[in-house]
């Protein structure tokens, strides 16, 4: 099977090479030409344009930075997916854009006889590198059903979630439940703290209960120590937060819990903590003057 | 090592038969006399009174089903624990009861010479049937000490958190963030489906990554087919976040998602739901007259 | 003074005929013609089109019904304000418009060398008539100076705020402590109701203190009958509620109060009553099943 | 008409006055009896003891500056009010304590056959010396009868509003509104500046319009310019808000603006406000660490 491969950042460059390693046929394109350099030598072959890879592969997979880089891949005079893209061609984007891109990418793509699919992924560089990313596919299903080679290379396990725009909506939800859930976790930790108990104790507590999960072993002894390197910038998760509310608003649906953490993260932000790890939204529920 | 065990509920009879199996002997107590006739059949001995159990037994572990009961058998006249309890003897109070109970009783036992641990469980029935509670105990250090190979029996892990009330705090703490948790996952899961998401996939996506926890396996299904039947009644879990948000009220700890959360939790109490399990909290976030 | 009058909308018809009372000389245009005659009748001239009222007269003032209308008048092919608009003339959009629609139309009636004011009202149609509204004015400030007069006659105060936009966010502003107010009005017209208190008293009570305030004083006696007759729906403060939150969040303000407000509408708006009047909220804080 | 006075402390002893000079006889008692000079200067009796004030008149009036005392002077061995009053007489507490205290006190003295209102007032200094302030009376209908005379004299208005608690609740629905509303001022204050509005601007817009009123007019300036003179202190107000929403929790009534806004005032007193006014709020809000 021969896929094209537009975007080599971190994550494409690991999806890409894993594709090579199953023995998929893989022309890969990237807007620095010179980043191609390490596939080709696994075996990649590489085009000079994304009209280029579209003309030579039945499918394409996306996997680029934001929805500008997404449109632009796109859009862009003479050398942009749009000049190639026709009848028979499959059109698979798993950048992380908004619902409203994603549509508009679609409308391009079906627009000119192709067939488009979104797939958003859960998860960062080691699951990318791994294969064990989660896709939130939707679109064109039978796109999808030709893709889950693919996917099942790339991924632990790919969800096909009906219409355009689901993939983006059902990521925001996820991410709505990881930002209240790390803003109880807080709560919790500075309450102990507060209260003359010891966080890490608690910490041990929650491990062995009902409630333990990988983000708060991962995150709990870090912001313990008041540590919070990047894995997911605050100033994103807030945006997330910001867009679930959004989508919460379309339908009518009342989030109090989401609302309150979705304040503390703005608080969070305007104590310049945006581009620290969201767990920092902790220092936001410390915070004391005294 | 010989044990006194007062009270044979559901939790305290598991208990009792956990440590007769592990080889200790047991002397048991229950306001139903009758209720000790299975203990006994076990190789256990029996108590007239509580206070014959302290006279018995150098060490005795009470398990109570509230705060009244727990009095009650401490303090009554000619029967309580009050009478016999002197220096070299330990009282250990498992029974879930706020710190301000826990600070009568060890105030108490204390003035009579005796030593006093609280310990109240992290568990229910099951738990407590395979020796799997987890221990959150208080008070007498070297009690606590001298009663580990019990807790051994009892629980996966106690700990020991220093002063008495510590046990209790503790267990705030932890059910507040549970509170929180439950909102957080109730509103993602209502969001979903109200935005033509499949909420059934929404609890699959979250298994697969780094928020998954036994909690949201355990209660996610039934939460979507409506069902709550009552492990945790909500009515005392928006207790426990009023008590936990009133220890944040002394410590000037400020936490707004908790809150939002308690008014939730007040919310489907007002629809009549404080019987059902706390993750019918759902009802509450889903509710609209349309 | 000669000034134009785009729209004769309950709101426009008005302000129009409270301008030609006070001795202006008035040409106005609505997009159904007949509209015009009452104004006529007292002594307006009429435009066949906004662009033959921009060409007649120095400045001219529109009242629209919302952002699409507001930007319709301007960009007709043909018709629009833009045909005509030149240096010299001056373009007063009294509208309520969001701070983009706004700057679009500044932009491009100064692209033509026009000078453009926003000047957002706040008041409905009793002020109006009275020549009581207040006038949230942004933009040019020559042309701000020069329309006083009109002003004078159409509001007991305008205010000059800056930079277009800022009259509009200031709108977003004011109509947000307005919800935020309204919901703690009703959680306190409730909370008396449920303690056995008489509501209507406490309306007394807050009429006598440091509180006392016409908004509470014209809807307090109809929240307490659930009557909601709609002055301001219930949706549109809802969606100034977003869009203040969203201002906020540009800005990394953290506003909890207004988030957990912009919640109960949200759920007033799920139980379907976006189209009464905002004091509706009051039903969103009542609800309970039992 | 005759009345006891006891407690003249700054709002007693402006109560005080004013009977005088409204003809009533009245015999005051004060635990630091020297503070009695004034008022006999003014043609005041004294009397040593609560219990004499009792047994010398038929309606004695108290204003004490909390539970506690309010408490002491009716429960003192020999000298207390229980001492001496009895059928016939009757004791108007117009000190502001919790309904429990309330409570307490009315079975005291009804178990003596005395009658029991409680009065506590809604104003401060100013209203006192002016003979403005708002009564919340609850208790004996025919003692409250009896005492509207005075209660003309000592306020604007006074209200019956049944059992004995009544007025505590109805004081604490009153300042949780109050609690609110100093949130939403607050709020929109700062979105104001962050948005580059000015916030004084927004005072003048506000006094304008529907929302205007005696506070935001009092307090807003002094707002502005970050200073809080303590009227009201701002733990005092936390301290209501919690109660208040206790109340709440009481009734199943779900407040989740009120909740906001509580975790706002212990946010702000975590940040060592406490003492200051309530208004003092806005510097939680204002906090950023940029």
């Amino acid at each position: 099977m021969e896929i094209g491969f537009l975007g080599l950042g971190i994550m494409g460059k690991a999806m890409a090479m894993n594709l090579l390693k199953h023995g998929f046929k893989v022309t890969v394109w990237n807007r620095t030409l010179s980043k191609c350099d390490e596939l080709v030598e696994h075996g990649a072959s590489m085009g000079e344009t994304p009209a280029q890879v579209i003309k030579k592969c039945k499918y394409t997979i996306a996997m680029l930075s934001d929805p500008c880089a997404a449109l632009s891949v796109v859009f862009d005079d003479k050398d942009g997916v749009l000049e190639q893209i026709c009848e028979g061609k499959g059109y698979i984007d798993m950048s992380t854009v908004d619902a409203e891109t994603s549509l508009k990418i679609n409308q391009a793509i079906t627009g000119k006889g192709g067939r488009f699919v979104e797939g958003p992924v859960s998860g960062s560089k080691k699951p990318a590198e791994d294969g064990q990313l989660i896709i939130l596919a939707a679109g064109d299903k039978s796109l999808f059903d030709e893709t889950v080679p693919a996917f099942d290379v790339l991924g632990k396990k790919s969800f096909y979630l009906g219409q355009v725009g689901n993939g983006a909506k059902m990521k925001l939800v996820v991410n709505m439940v990881m930002g209240s859930m790390m803003n109880a976790f807080s709560e919790g930790l500075v309450l102990a703290d507060k209260s003359g108990l010891s966080s890490d104790t608690l910490l041990d507590i929650l491990d062995l209960g009902a409630m333990t999960n990988p983000m708060f072993k991962g995150k709990g002894p870090s912001m313990n120590k008041s540590s919070y390197p990047p894995a997911f910038p605050l100033k994103h998760q807030q945006k997330d937060m910001r867009l679930a509310l959004a989508l919460g608003d379309e339908n009518a649906v009342s989030m109090p819990v989401a609302a309150a953490a979705n304040e503390a993260f703005k608080k969070a932000r305007s104590m310049g903590l945006g581009d620290l790890d969201f767990s920092a939204v902790i220092e936001a529920v410390k915070f004391s003057r005294e």
